[in-house]
């Protein structure tokens, strides 16, 4: 049944991890559109977002030119407690299929956080204490990033506040108590803890909370409180730049093995995963020395990539933050509530959108049952109960994998599964009862959100 | 920060992975006492047993004498889903607690399951399969055995009915909802679809349900279904079997770097972990050919080893099964409600249970709620949130690393972290909010039950 050479798992040693991030931006030669102050239009400066964000972050959200940065002694050492992940063959999903595809996947669940998040938590709190502050402040929805971060404040004794989503702290409260384990606080959103949280509240007091409404309450806290900034887990370069580590461990195991893929597919809500696992061979690919086939998967609900627009956009609902030039189905966008959190985002990496609008990239749109027929199969055959986000990966790659059933191909594909589901038994629960229905908005939908989109720009 | 020499986590390579399970009843001077026939007070023969469970499992149960069994390959193929599972060093561990110590765990949380049980669900679906059966069925308290067997059963399309105690059922939708993803049909216990079920609800309508109950529905259905056998997760030789596989991968790993331990510790419930985790370590010691300290961790709350006594008793709290001799607190005995739901089984693996007689092992009971303090410790330095059972094995690990940095030894303690804590948030809950207190049976309680014992076998 299997390949006598390769084996189930393709661990490197901790002298083969990676010791820098490589920054993909270095490579483009369109460069992702800069964030712009939504007041005035303009770029923002380095020194308009040292009040929220670290310094050092900064410095690696704005650098389009530097190549690799130096990942530090203290990060690679909590690298070392959950990575190098492994680079998994799917020998049992391939047979299942009866293709001659060969499938393998970077799997970065296997830590506490239950996703890749945690990459990026750790140099987010690094840089934090670092620079001397006190704590970082930032919003949850699923719970993902929120859990990635206490962790890494954890472990570095920095504080660690959290706004989650209302209906998510009511609704997942073990996500809660795992954060509130690793001694974080965690406040229902929206809140009576901050101004904009008491306006919102005075004002719908029945809501439940948006993340653009938790995001604006975790920024309002960072500003005001000396000591503390505020730390965001997906979208920004910064985070793309440390998630780079998936994919130079992934290229670095197929090179062991002298392994070429020849399609790379990840799932894509804000683009953290995605951007991560595909930087070096989109590097590759934009120096002109391989080709691949990069898909970006995502979910028929929230379609930013394949029915958004390329254009400047709030990154958040509640229009505080900088404009991104990105794939948006504009901001005042809700999409249905699917069961994947971390895929419902109405806009895309900027970098990742200047890829894709140069076509370096495809990406499709799947819809959730047959995401989660899907995560039924590979938690049958591999043995890992997906996360929702991560079975979005998975269809698609099954879908390449039964074309090549029919062509008789024997392609490589490597995709990328972020997370393990273990915290989203209440969807895998409708699924198994039959009553998990799909929703994709119609055109008018998002033609009404994008007619909304800010003026500015260009 | 850490030995330049040894990794985080060492891995062993597929072709390093025990091909043979190790018996160590082979070893043992003094044989752990046979079951025997309740009624008849004489040991169970083995065609007394292989109506109840599978033929080749029969043999391992009543083989005192073979050394190894080889692994079969398609065992060994699934093993490579989930094994080799990682030694890691404490080295954050060793640093907050500024002992001299060097602490190892073999971490078996890293699948589905959440815990070391899949290494003898999948031994014992595959000889059901092999036997040409239909399906298998058993009973699931806090739920992990019965998640490792669905797991195992959907790998190999075996049918599998898993009958979970009803409390369980209600209050742990979440572990249902993966035992059901994986294709098991899951019944509350008792239910009505056995006699025995029947019977106990019409005698006490509102129960929620023991484990005892869920044994006798479970065994019923398997007897009476043509094409089903009954399986079991932990007490019995054949688990304690293919759990060696935990205790040869972690011999294999210190040898590979030259280590050798002083302690070894592990949680004891019915055996099943610590009696894998010991077996090559106990085995030299046996034969005279090292020495360790090998300590067994059970909950205060339910201290067989430390409070029980030794002879003949049921494994079940319905007394339907075979008397097994072993430390117990007698069959009636009910456990407070703590949060270890894997430790809280009245008795202990025979083996074990000769062993400790003997004086091979010592035994610590330690309460719940330094039990949860160390696993807050160690899910904030180590970066895994472990499960209640696994935490008292942390505790004691701890303990023994204080006790070296007082005394200055440099010991090297070895400590089995058998599962995760996803599923058990409800615990961590109770402990963040201060909620969490001890329960420590007292001497009358203990003595009722045990005058209830059994008054066959000697």
């Amino acid at each position: 049944m299997s390949d006598a050479k390769i084996p189930y798992k393709i661990y490197l040693t901790e002298e083969e991890m990676p010791k820098a991030w490589y920054n993909l931006r270095a490579d483009m030669k369109n460069k992702p559109a800069p964030l712009l102050n939504p007041g005035t239009g303009k770029p923002l400066a380095a020194e308009e977002l040292t009040p929220i964000f670290c310094e050092e972050l900064v410095k690696q959200e704005l650098d389009n030119d530097t190549k690799f940065f130096d990942i530090p002694d203290e990060i690679l050492s909590f690298y070392k407690m959950f990575r190098p992940s492994p680079l998994v063959r799917a020998y049992c999903l391939e047979e299942k299929l009866g293709t001659p595809a060969k499938i393998y996947y970077k799997f970065e669940g296997n830590n506490t956080s239950g996703s890749h998040k945690l990459n990026s938590a750790i140099a987010q709190a690094y840089y934090a204490k670092k620079q001397g502050l006190k704590g970082v402040t930032t919003e949850t929805g699923a719970g993902q990033w929120g859990t990635a971060l206490s962790m890494a404040c954890a472990y570095l004794g920095l504080d660690c506040k959290v706004y989650m989503v209302k209906v998510s702290y009511e609704q997942k409260p073990f996500r809660r108590e795992v954060m509130r384990t690793y001694g974080a606080s965690v406040v229902p959103s929206p809140s009576d803890t901050t101004e904009v949280g008491r306006k919102i509240l005075a004002e719908f007091p029945g809501t439940t909370g948006s993340l653009g409404c938790a995001i604006s309450e975790a920024v309002e806290v960072a500003t005001k409180n000396p000591g503390y900034r505020y730390v965001l887990g997906s979208v920004l370069n910064q985070v793309l730049l440390h998630q780079s580590v998936i994919g130079l461990e992934t290229k670095a195991a197929l090179d062991k093995y002298g392994i070429k893929p020849d399609t790379i597919i990840g799932c894509a809500g804000g683009g953290s995963n995605l951007g991560g696992l595909i930087a070096p061979f989109m590097g590759e690919k934009l120096r002109g020395e391989a080709d691949y086939q990069i898909i970006a998967v995502e979910p028929a609900s929230c379609p930013s990539f394949t029915r958004g627009t390329y254009a400047y956009d709030f990154c958040d609902t509640g229009m505080i933050c900088p404009l991104a030039k990105m794939y948006t189905l504009g901001s005042s966008f809700i999409p249905s509530a699917n069961h994947a959190g971390g895929l419902r985002f109405h806009g895309m990496s900027s970098t990742l959108s200047q890829l894709y609008h140069d076509g370096y990239m495809e990406a499709r749109a799947v819809e959730q049952t047959s995401v989660f027929e899907a995560a039924e199969m590979f938690a049958r055959t591999e043995g890992i109960l997906p996360a929702p986000e991560s079975s979005h990966a998975i269809r698609v790659a099954i879908d390449e994998a039964l074309k090549c059933k029919e062509t008789g191909e024997e392609k490589t594909i490597v995709f990328g599964l972020t997370g393990t589901g273990y915290f989203d038994l209440v969807a895998y629960q409708k699924y198994n009862d039959g009553e998990m229905s799909d929703y994709i908005p119609t055109d008018e939908d998002i033609a009404a959100s994008i007619a909304k989109l800010p003026k500015v720009g260009e």
